[in-house]
């Protein structure tokens, strides 16, 4: 993705790679106040690193545990301890069993780990480019286009998933405006996904995460493109909370609601999306934004970070292979 | 409504009330970090306390206007003046246009202007007394009700309208849990109505108002009760920003979903919600959250305030007259 660095320059760069046996990352927690390099050294800093949401976002997950498992190996490090430490970061996104159990495999047959992970990573974020190419049909030139949380290039390396159609129309020269979602409340949609549309030059408006039903009933929202965390084989799929109340809303108002994915995020052996972990985060990400506490000392909070929208609210899934409905899944197992 | 003061005593006071030529109202804007009182001594200070919403609910809002006119009418200013000033401050809520006519009426016909403001304050905290005891009769023992913005005390003068039923309930010993919409972006939940909670001792947690969807799926939520900013003919109701939202989830949910308000907050000389006007505050509230800003400096925001949720998702109105179906209001207008 291209990125404006603070001193103004123009660079092209991953939201996370391999360097010299270090998996470097943007920092996302200190974005958009601060553009800062994270460096995780060992497993245990890429561990740390997902848990805290320094990197996230589903795919870019799943790469970057895939580059941990790659340093573990040149370290040394027992693959299946390695496995072990990053499997217990976060229980919802599919992606990251996907790379670790694709990483694991290949370490055992002899493979070399860093070119593995590389080839991953080029992989995911080449599958999210095809994303966008499918999902770009479906963008009318002067569409709005509502978004939630940050499934932009930040959550996958580059391109994004639910971004990667926007950036396509963008650059085909489509006219549209970006709806993002404020996404509380990690707050990555006014944090993450604005800086995005920024840095590529895309007009948009954040909003409360309260505010879309307003302007889908306005006929302010021409459709709906989000990402995913773990899509069921019956076609519900997990995301970031809030995505349920906006497609039931954009279901009843008629507004078209997709989902991009690539296929790595679909999980075969879930036959629906009552069977997804869904994690629950501290209570703090509620009872604080940002730096500031804003509840009462004697009170406390309910902070799940995920739900799952059932399949008869999505009108399709937009992936590499092209754009399918909830109840075709059953042919890209094949 | 019972406070506790910041150096535990246990008061009894009111959201605004008028000592000695000044209104004086509980500062909502610093909330709950902090307990002050903010004294407007002109009609120009209540306007902005309006305005700026040291004090806001569309009942409290009624009565701070009905005090401001009590006030000018006191230092000789003219009545029609004072009437535009506290006319143009907030376009949304009905009660404050009620509170002026009838002041400026009251005042014209040589009525005490004190008196008659202690009267309408008095009369719509009685009125809101009596929301609690018809609400009650809708909250069964060991009930889970979640309500959005703050449509408390705070926004009353005491009781409040949608926390009346609650305040009740718990008061005659029914063991409730309220879920607290934190209601971005003001955050009037988590700051206010928590803290109202608090003050009560009623078991809450505050959740982002993305997760409301996510607990009403999983069985979690009993009901819903909110407030109303205005009220048109027809039962289409303009409340807070995300009500719109939260009502439609209730209702693809079977969820109950009521509206609780006084007569005054009935705008008969409207066919429908669409002829509300709806207020759109400055984006800088969306943009920061308390102090900090969230979003990149390049980016705008939208901030519409309240939305309006159409008749078809309220299955009943609770009023001191007791409750209503959406398409009886006909008869509360006789």
């Amino acid at each position: 993705m291209r990125i404006l660095t603070p001193d103004g320059e123009e660079r092209e760069m991953r939201a996370v790679w391999f360097d010299d046996g270090i998996v470097k990352m943007i920092d996302q927690r200190k974005l958009p106040a601060k553009f800062e390099i994270f460096e995780a050294k060992s497993v245990e800093d890429v561990a740390y690193a997902i848990k805290d949401m320094v990197v996230r976002g589903a795919p870019a997950i799943g790469i970057t545990a895939a580059y941990g498992m790659a340093q573990a190996a040149l370290q040394n490090r027992g693959i299946n301890e390695a496995y072990k430490i990053l499997r217990d970061t976060r229980p919802t996104a599919h992606d990251l069993f996907y790379a670790l159990n694709l990483m694991r495999d290949a370490i055992k047959n002899g493979g070399d780990p860093v070119s593995m992970a590389e080839k991953y990573a080029n992989d995911i974020i080449g599958r999210c480019e095809k994303i966008g190419e499918h999902g770009e049909k479906l963008i009318s030139d002067g569409y709005k286009i509502l978004t939630h949380c940050n499934a932009g290039a930040l959550a996958v390396g580059d391109w994004g998933t639910a971004t990667a159609p926007i950036r396509k129309a963008h650059r085909n020269g489509k006219k549209i405006f970006v709806w993002v979602d404020e996404t509380r409340p990690r707050l990555q949609g006014a944090r993450l996904t604005a800086w995005e549309m920024v840095q590529e030059g895309i007009e948009h408006a954040i909003i409360a995460d309260n505010a879309a039903g307003y302007f889908m009933r306005k006929g302010e929202i021409d459709m709906v493109i989000v990402g995913a965390d773990r899509i069921a084989m019956n076609g519900d799929v997990a995301n970031k909370i809030g995505t349920y109340e906006k497609a039931v809303v954009a279901h009843e108002n008629g507004i078209p609601f997709y989902v991009a994915a690539p296929i790595s995020t679909f999980d075969f052996s879930l036959k629906s999306g009552d069977d997804i972990p869904i994690e629950e985060r501290t209570e703090e990400e509620v009872l604080f934004c940002r730096e500031c506490r804003i509840a009462p000392k004697e009170s406390r909070a309910r902070n799940p970070a995920f739900d799952v929208t059932p399949a008869k609210y999505i009108t399709g899934i937009i992936t590499e292979m092209g754009i399918f409905r909830p109840d075709e899944i059953e042919i890209l197992r094949r």
